[in-house]
């Protein structure tokens, strides 16, 4: 991609109402845009991040045998009567049709799901079964000043898991815990498993979190067991597990994994036939990732005072390749080569081209925070070499262009 | 995948209220689960499908340069006050926030997009540029009984260019034409590009249309000039190139492009400086393809009494891998070695292991529609072979183990 031709342009200042410091760098950088409190665009550069986010995500509820589908926000009122959530769930947007109907958007999907579940399993032969999807959520918060990381409308995967006993769901609910690990330890994400409060999902609950200064959460965590406990849950910071004191953590929710047991399955009547062919409740386990949080999480952990510092895997681009003299024909000539060499070795590349100082081209490279950056100069050509840096260690190398790994 | 492990089961009646050919037979099939009118859930199958769909569309507008972002669909109202739409467009969706506030619920996306490019684009050397975004759009439609055709939330692609002059949208215009006339063919679905009325967006625009027998629109097609053109701007039928009379067709339209020229920059006084330095209104264009519709509409196209007959680059899987005899242990080794042999290939295969009566997989098989169905039976074994069908033309095959193209 070139840089002179990408939609958008870095800034020097963010936003005046952003205070987070994922908004501050994400908008700077122009990964994203505020449209008001809590909502943004995900422009091309955040896209590139949150479809490797969403993908990776993806790859590892695969590998555990979940489902994709995709369900839709707009859900019909008399769903969310039968669950009691229509008057009870604060953040439930509401919306009503000129048509006079009125409609929940949805902020999670199991009233959705479960009836459309009881469609298709009806015997203990059709489980242990899980289905996802990756898509957008809507909740009214009344708080919403922390960028990506608590939005009105963000992008979640919301995982569900069907079971014939609390055995089987227990089983599943540590295949999905060693899935989550799998995904946090890609994203660059440090995870600690934390024992939590269900909220008005359900009685016990694990949260994944994340120790980021700025962190909403407050938690316990015992370097022993490798365990927290959140605050909310135990004020005295004992650890569940040993009975140790933990040393108390800011943090940041990345994931969350529920045992909804019957809690949605009795309102909905979602029963089966057993093997002695006897009618039982149908055991359902939730599991949530939020992507746009992750994607806020990931710039809170990895960043310096001149930028984000964006892990491999995650990158827009896996090359910033600066040409200091785009005017100069024989810088022109050598780094449009090492550009399509790079491409055709199958990495992606940024390439700014654009007519702007080299000190600009530093300053945004930092900023946009791509792993490895490759000027190209008339002082390091005159020796057939090129300088190599890399953002996060910000070690630098002059390396022949013979030499370059393409 | 095994289909015994499919989240789906297929039923041989469709839901009573569904009078679609499309709803109907993907209700059938389990790609689709209808949540009220107008808002379905996308299950696995029609998962696999709409996601093959979107990637095409996401090939040819990248092959184009336009850049992809995601914006949302939670909107203020100022942004749709600015532009009139608040009280003029009657299919928006209002959200009213348990603070207050009125949101519009996205059903296209100018007014979130103007701003957003106005921070970005200030010269004629930041045009021309395109930006698009495959996402889930909310109308609240008056009639929605034609499945996917017409949806309340529906998933769509939506591509805005930016543009100096009239000059230049029009060279953009004819390129994504072609684009759209590429992304169609892939499909599987002839479209005729037909000269329309610009509805409330614009004055004039040309729209994609199907062919379908129960099509909402009708056209007059000019077979000399392969040109239509909207009967709603066309009572008389003439075609607007050679004014020969068209032939009257009933279709559905895929897709729709329009020239915007001022009617969004000038709301959000979107100026650039041109070449001389003076201030100019940014021309644009906007382009139109609903993903989700796209998928009903192959349905309509492709389909026969016993099911669907889905093109080879939008088929759920490759292969559908039929085992006649499941419990014989010779049927299933042979079975799982080709089902092992066509993945390692990179075909993915739908492979029906479930223990019910040749007749019932069969009949599921057709209404699935998958292309290529490879049928093991003991009978076939024993002359070291298997069947073959192809979906489409019925033709069947017996071909030995050997000889399998895998």
């Amino acid at each position: 991609m070139l840089q002179s031709q990408l939609f958008t342009k870095t800034s020097k200042d963010a936003p005046k109402d952003e205070v987070s410091i994922n908004a501050k760098l994400l908008s700077r950088g122009g990964f994203v845009d505020k449209t008001m409190a809590g909502v943004y665009s995900i422009l091309p550069l955040g896209n590139l991040v949150l479809s490797k986010i969403e993908n990776i995500v993806r790859q590892e509820l695969n590998a555990i045998g979940a489902q994709e589908l995709l369900m839709p926000a707009l859900q019909p009122k008399e769903i969310w009567k039968k669950t009691g959530r229509w008057n009870d769930l604060d953040v439930l947007f509401k919306v009503t049709s000129r048509f006079k109907s009125e409609y929940a958007l949805g902020p999670t999907h199991e009233e959705v799901l479960v009836p459309v579940a009881q469609k298709f399993i009806s015997s203990y032969k059709d489980m242990p079964i899980s289905v996802y999807q990756i898509q957008t959520k809507f909740r009214d918060e009344a708080r919403a000043k922390s960028g990506l990381l608590r939005g009105r409308e963000f992008r979640m995967k919301d995982l569900y898991s069907f079971h014939t006993d609390e055995q089987d769901l227990d089983e599943y609910y540590q295949k999905a815990t060693k899935a989550y690990q799998n995904i946090f330890v890609r994203l660059g994400l440090n995870s600690i498993l934390t024992e939590a409060s269900g909220g008005t999902f359900s009685k016990y609950s694990h949260e994944f979190q994340v120790e980021i200064p700025t962190g909403e959460d407050v938690i316990f965590i015992c370097k022993k067991c490798n365990y927290g406990v959140n605050k909310e849950i135990s004020k005295d910071g004992k650890c569940p597990k040993c009975l140790n004191i933990g040393e108390q953590l800011k943090t940041s929710e990345v994931g969350n994994i529920f045992k909804l047991n019957t809690k949605y399955s009795k309102p909905f009547d979602f029963m089966f036939s057993d093997d002695k062919g006897e009618k039982q409740f149908v055991i359902m386990g939730c599991y949530g990732i939020g992507t746009t949080r992750a994607l806020g999480t990931i710039v809170e952990v990895h960043n310096d005072k001149d930028g984000i510092i964006w892990p491999k895997a995650v990158s827009p681009y896996d090359v910033h390749l600066l040409s200091l003299q785009p005017d100069d024909k024989t810088v022109r000539m050598e780094t449009d080569k090492i550009y399509k060499a790079l491409q055709k070795g199958h990495h992606t590349v940024l390439y700014d081209d654009r007519d702007v100082r080299p000190g600009v081209k530093f300053a945004d490279s930092d900023l946009i925070g791509i792993p490895s950056r490759i000027v190209i100069s008339k002082k390091t050509l005159d020796k057939q070499s090129v300088e190599i840096k890399e953002r996060r260690s910000g070690k630098v190398e002059i390396i022949k262009i013979q030499n370059l790994k393409l």
